[in-house]
């Protein structure tokens, strides 16, 4: 079966040196091509973190830079070096197989502990598909305590997405277009309900990788909601600027309007202007069409008031 | 001409009333349609924070709800009732006609405190213009010293985006597609050049109002980059979800990974899976692609591992 050509490496992948970097030797019992869980096997002399015996897992990562800035932000999933766990090259150049090898040679950098108490098995999804969930949840602080966060997609993704969120003490909605999927997740996963209301919504896990249209999702959201997208999907999705601003702000709040006021005397900051009278405004407006204007326009109303009665 | 019905408008705006609210009667002699600056004429009783005499703006807001979540977190600018400055309807159901009324009566909440050193003309445009961008630098965090910062677009916003931005030391590169408005920008803005490397921007402040690729620039940004839309597009922004997901991350940091996996640990989280032999992998491909999966596989490889020479 010609999707599966991993199948051809599997006794492929021995021998791997860790030559430039500390190193750890797994032998990985349960595995995903990149969620693997396993016990260590060898540990280079450098290594502190780990002994032999120890269970570890690994995510989609085995190598990186070291010095860059990402990498010194703990953010080595954006290292331009990056070594993926399956089909990348190693420091010594040889090629990563990921869980389908007996034996792998990871940067201990990158080996995350397990403690002894926890089933292995249960630990792989976590390396991958949690984490992508976890990581913008807790970045766009969605990991607070009782927000109303919406998952859309009950997959591999969205299942573990409600199982963070119920943890999280969210009260969580669901779409799915399967029946069976939606029964599961009222039974088994706690899901609070299947409907949202416009204007109540912290955050939107949306895990469709299908096109969909993103406004009706951007109206359920909060001021300030996050939609977070997940779907890899092969052509554009559409994004509907003005309708956006319609459903947002074209503006900002009034604390911060008179903030920014306060900030542009003290920084002497000046628009370029041109004051003209009331009668010159259609002309203005005829150079604003051609394009013509190097700056905005201030009516000067002040010889044509009346005074209040 | 068609295009300013305003005019029609220019002296039926006597007469309002400020029954629902504290007020501030204003004559206003600087004005653009929504950004309005002048001086206070009268006030209520009510009103603490400003006296007759005091110079004022009023951008796009003179009434809101005062009572939903966002009118008491400071974002007035999304509240469902909010009273628009031009062409909204006012607590006592008068129309508002903005700037081009001889006075106009505010809910003081809206009124904008202008220092009385500063020319009242130059204020205009902050009203309105300068604090749709001003909100979102600050929101984002793009008012740190020493970022760089792209500025696309050099008209009413773009402009001010460089002044704030200089102000606030940033490093600014500018795109326009006018040969003029460069070189002033160059002259008159201190603009630090027109070039930006990919990875190497803290932010952009994207002004175009037509259709332009976003791939490009957000290939521009830095690991959790902003880049920030101002333009009033008809149709929809492609959105490239995919490439999106290769420019950036599909995971996350290592820090972050281990974070999550304690998380899952004092929370007993447990992803829903099925342990199967490696050769079960052909048949959960198929049931993978017919969507008949309520879980995710974990291979045991455990028995078919050869033990490290």
């Amino acid at each position: 079966m010609s999707r599966l050509p991993e199948e051809e490496h599997l006794n492929k992948a021995f021998g791997w040196a860790a030559r430039e970097t500390s190193g750890v030797h797994s032998l990985f019992k349960f595995l995903r091509r990149h969620e693997i869980v396993g016990q260590v096997t060898e540990v280079e002399s450098k290594v502190e973190k780990l002994k032999v015996g120890d269970k570890v897992g690994v995510g989609c990562m085995v190598g990186f830079c070291h010095s860059g800035d990402n990498c010194t932000n703990n953010l080595e999933n954006y290292c331009p070096k990056l070594i993926a766990t399956y089909g990348g090259k190693y420091y010594d150049r040889t090629v990563t197989y990921g869980g389908f090898a007996n034996t792998m040679v990871v940067d201990d950098h990158f080996i995350i502990r397990i403690p002894h108490n926890l089933p292995l098995d249960a630990v792989a999804p976590l390396l991958s598909a949690e984490i992508t969930v976890y990581s913008p949840l807790t970045f766009y602080g969605l990991d607070k305590p009782d927000l109303h966060i919406r998952v859309i997609g009950l997959g591999g993704i969205g299942h573990l997405a409600i199982k963070f969120d119920k943890a999280m003490r969210a009260k969580v909605t669901v779409i799915s277009t399967s029946i069976n999927k939606k029964k599961a997740a009222l039974e088994n996963l706690s899901v609070d309900s299947f409907f949202a209301v416009n204007g109540t919504l912290d955050g939107i896990i949306d895990t469709v990788s299908a096109q969909h249209p993103l406004l009706p999702l951007l109206g359920l959201l909060k001021t300030h909601g996050k939609l977070v997208l997940f779907g890899a999907l092969e052509k554009p999705l559409e994004l509907p600027t003005f309708p956006l601003l319609q459903e947002g702000s074209l503006i900002g709040g009034i604390r911060e309007t008179q903030e920014m006021i306060d900030y542009a005397v003290k920084q002497s900051i000046k628009p370029n202007i041109e004051i003209i009278p009331i009668d010159y405004v259609k002309t203005a407006i005829e150079l604003l069409l051609k394009v013509d204007v190097k700056c905005q326009f201030v009516i000067d109303i002040g010889n044509m008031l009346k005074p209040t009665s």
